[in-house]
C-alpha cells in the first residue's frame, strides 16, 4: 500500500531541517515513510491533497491511565482524597474484562479524532488494553502497573512477567515498560523487585512522582528522608525512568534528577484540575531534562487533546515566571513529539517526520475556521489556536484511521459511545 | 418572525431555576424569548430540534480589542514592550478606515463561530467597529478609548463626546461607556475629565487596571502613592467601573476594591501569554466582587474562544490555590454569562435565558465528539471538554447568524479572511 500526501506545509519535527517546510510531498510505503521531496511522481494506492493543510508528527501521549475514559468529569468540585475514595476506586472494583476493553476503545477514537498517534498507558486489565490497541491500530506502551499497599503486590508481579513474556516483541504497535505507582504507595524492597523485572527485560520504568505536596511529604516519611531524590538516587540510578508530573521539585532537585536517566511526563491541566500545581518545566529543560506532555486520565485530565496540553505548557510558564519569551512555540510543540518519542525510547521510529520512519502522521486544515486567521506564524498557531477537533487526517503506522475527520474503523464510534455510558450507568 | 428550539438541555443561567432543566422548548419573537416551557405547541417560522443538545446564553466577552484579530500570533517569543513598540504600534500607525472594518468583521466571524454574543470593545476608530457590528448583528459595548500620554489626548475627548451624541441609544445592539486606558497612560487632569463625560452620560468607565508588575510600579511612581487602590478611591468613587485584568492586587487592595462600585474582566490566557501573572479570582468572588470574563485582543489572547476562557480561569484557581474545589463550574459559567452581563450593566435584557430577555443564545452539540463522552456531569462538561467549535448554532437579537456551523450573512467568511490576510501584508 502506497499512499502520497500532496502540497502539504511540512512541520517535520526532524531537528536538522527547516521548522516548515512548504509544499512538499511525501510518500508513505506500507507502514513506513519512504521519501520526503517536492513533485514526487510516483504512482500511489492513494493520493491525499494537503495544499494549504499541515501535516505533522502525529502527538504522543507519555502518561495516561486509558480506561478512565469512562470517569470523564466525575471529579469537579471535589478534592482528590474523596473522589477517589467515593467514587473512583468503588467504581473500579467492578470493571470487568469488556469494560476495560470498551473504555479504552473510547480512549483510543478520542486520539485518533484529536491527532494523538501513540499512548503510554499505566493500568491494570493490561490485555484487554492491548486488545482494543491492535483493534483500533493505535500505537501503545503499556505495562501491568505494581503497587502493594493493597496485600497484592506479588500477584501483580507476577502477571507483570507473564504479560512480558507473552508481548514483548510481538506486535510492531505494542511497546512495554514496567509500571510502579509510585514510592510512596510501594516498599522499598517491592520497588527493587519491580526495578529487577525491568532490568532482566531491558525495560524502562514508568512512574508517578512528585505530583502534589502530600505525597512528597509521604515519600520523605515513608523513606525517612530529606528530599525526594534520595530514594531515587538510591534505586533507580542504572534503569531509565519516565516520571510523570514531578510538580513539587525544588530547583536544587531539579539539577539532581537532571544526573539520572530520566525523561518528565508534563501533564499540566491534570496538575491544575487535580490541585496539585505547575511544574517547573522551563528550569528542567534548561537543565536538559526531556520534557514530553501527557493528559492523564481523563478522570483528572478531562480529554486526551494534546493540543490543549502544549497550550497550558507553553503558558503556565510565561505567566508564572512573568516571561512571555519563555517556551517558544517550537519548544513546545517538540515537548509533544519528538522528546515524546525519546521517553518512551522510539525517537528512532516516531516523533518526527523523517524517510525510514515509520508512518505515524497527521494533517491538520486550519482554512475554514476564523480563529486561526490570518495565518501570521503556523508554529504559534498549532500551539495556540488548533484544537484535535482541527486534526482532519490521522495516520499511524502508515493505515488512515481518520479522514476528513470521519473514523475509519470496523465499528462505529456511536457504538463504543453506548457502550461506555451503559458501563457507568451500571457502575456508578 | 417565530423561532420554536425543541427538546433542549437547557442551561438556563436563570439562578431562581435549576442548573439544567431537560426537554424545554424555547419559543423567541422578534429579538425576545417569548416562551420557556414543555411542549410548546404554538406556530413558528423556523423550528429547530435539540434533542440531546445543550441550550445556553451566548457568552459575553468583557474585554476585548476587536481590531485585533489582524495580530493574532505576533507575540511568539517576544517582550511585551518589544512586540509592543517593533510591530504592534508601527503596524497600527498604517491602519485605514476599512481595514478597521474588515478586522472587526473578523472577530464578530469568530464570535458567532464560537458562540460569543457579545463584546465590550477597547479602541479607536469605533465608528467602523459599530458599523461592522451592525452590518453582521452582533451585539457591542464600545467606546473612543482616552489617552493623553501622547499629546493628542483633547482630540481624543472630541471625539467621544461626539460619538456618545451619535451614538447613544440609536441601536438595540449597541451600547456605550467610557474607554480610559489606564491610570499608568494619563493624566490625572484628563482622568477627571473622562470620569465627568461617563457621569454627564450615565455611563460606566472601562479601564486597564494591574495587568503587571510595571503597571504596579509605573502607578504608584506617577501618582505618588502606596497603593495602586489610592488613586481608584480618590477618582472613582461614584461612577462604575469595569477594571480589565487585576492581575496584581494584594488580598488588602482585594478588600478595598469590593468596597467600589467595580466589576474586573478577567482575561485568562493573555495575562499568561503576555507574562503578566495570575489573577486572584478566587479571592474576588469570595469578597463579592462581580468577576466577568474576557479573551483580550487576539494579539495577546490569540482568540475569542470564550470557552477556553472558562477552562483557564477554573483551572489556574484550582492548580495556585492547590485546592480542586475551587471554581465549580456553575461559577465559571456565572462569569461568562450573567456575571458579564452584570459587568455591562446588561443584566435585565441579556446573560440568561428568561421569559421577556432578548434573544441571544447558542445551540451546544457534544453528541458525535469522543472527548466529551459519557456524559457524566454536562456543567463540567460545558467548562472543560466542549471548544467554541462545538457550538452549532448562534442566535443573536432573535436572528440566526450561524446554523449547523454555517454562518449566515451577506458575504462569505472567506472573503474577510483574505481582506484581512491582504492588510497584514500591506502593515507589517
Amino acid at each position: 500500500m502506497k499512499i502520497l500526501i500532496k502540497n502539504a506545509n511540512l512541520i517535520s519535527m526532524d531537528l536538522k531541517k527547516e521548522k516548515m517546510q512548504k509544499n512538499i510531498d511525501i510518500l508513505i510505503e506500507n507502514n513506513k515513510i519512504k521519501k520526503i521531496e517536492k513533485s514526487i511522481q510516483e504512482k500511489a494506492d492513494k493520493i491525499i491533497d494537503a495544499k494549504n493543510k499541515i501535516v505533522m508528527p502525529g502527538l504522543i501521549n507519555t502518561h495516561c491511565h486509558v480506561p478512565m475514559s469512562i470517569f470523564r468529569e466525575t471529579v469537579d468540585g471535589l478534592t482528590t482524597q474523596d473522589w477517589l475514595t467515593q467514587k473512583i476506586w468503588p467504581m473500579e472494583d467492578k470493571l470487568t474484562n469488556e469494560d476495560i476493553y470498551y473504555a479504552s476503545m473510547l480512549s483510543y477514537i478520542e486520539m485518533i479524532y484529536t491527532g494523538c498517534t501513540t499512548v503510554n498507558d499505566m493500568y491494570f486489565m493490561q490485555e484487554e488494553i492491548v486488545k482494543a490497541a491492535l483493534d483500533t491500530g493505535i500505537r501503545l506502551e503499556v505495562s501491568r502497573t505494581l503497587m502493594d499497599s493493597d496485600g497484592k503486590g506479588d500477584q501483580k508481579l507476577k502477571e507483570l512477567e507473564e504479560f512480558i513474556d507473552k508481548y514483548k516483541n510481538k506486535y510492531d504497535l505494542i511497546s512495554l515498560n514496567v509500571g510502579i505507582h509510585g514510592l510512596y504507595t510501594n516498599s522499598e524492597e517491592y520497588i527493587k523487585k519491580g526495578i529487577e523485572i525491568a532490568k532482566k527485560n531491558h525495560l524502562k520504568v514508568n512512574m508517578h512522582f512528585c505530583e502534589n505536596s502530600q505525597e512528597v511529604e509521604d515519600i520523605k516519611e515513608k523513606y525517612n528522608v530529606k528530599s525526594v531524590l534520595d530514594p531515587l538516587e538510591k534505586y533507580f540510578k542504572d534503569v531509565p525512568l519516565i516520571l510523570a508530573h514531578s510538580v513539587k521539585l525544588t530547583d536544587e532537585e531539579i539539577e539532581r534528577l537532571s544526573k539520572l536517566n530520566v525523561s518528565i511526563a508534563h501533564c499540566p491541566v491534570s496538575n491544575l484540575k487535580l490541585g496539585c500545581g505547575i511544574a517547573k518545566v522551563s528550569k528542567m529543560l534548561e537543565k536538559n531534562i526531556c520534557v514530553s506532555l501527557g493528559t492523564d486520565g481523563q478522570g483528572s485530565g478531562s480529554n486526551l487533546d494534546m493540543f490543549e496540553e502544549m497550550k497550558f505548557s507553553a503558558l503556565l510558564q510565561k505567566g508564572t515566571l512573568e516571561n512571555p519569551e519563555a517556551m517558544p512555540a517550537y519548544e513546545v510543540l517538540k515537548m509533544a513529539t519528538i522528546n515524546s518519542a525519546k521517553a518512551l525510547s522510539l525517537e528512532d521510529k516516531i516523533g518526527s517526520i523523517e524517510e525510514g520512519k515509520l508512518a505515524d502522521l497527521i494533517i491538520v486544515n486550519l482554512e475554514n475556521v476564523p480563529y486561526a486567521r490570518p495565518y501570521n506564524n503556523i508554529l504559534a498557531e498549532l500551539v495556540y489556536n488548533t484544537k484535535g477537533e482541527n486534526v482532519e487526517t490521522t495516520i499511524i503506522n502508515g493505515k488512515i484511521l481518520m479522514e476528513n475527520k470521519k473514523i475509519l474503523l470496523k465499528f462505529s464510534p456511536e457504538e463504543i459511545y453506548k457502550k461506555c455510558e451503559d458501563i457507568i450507568k451500571r457502575i456508578s
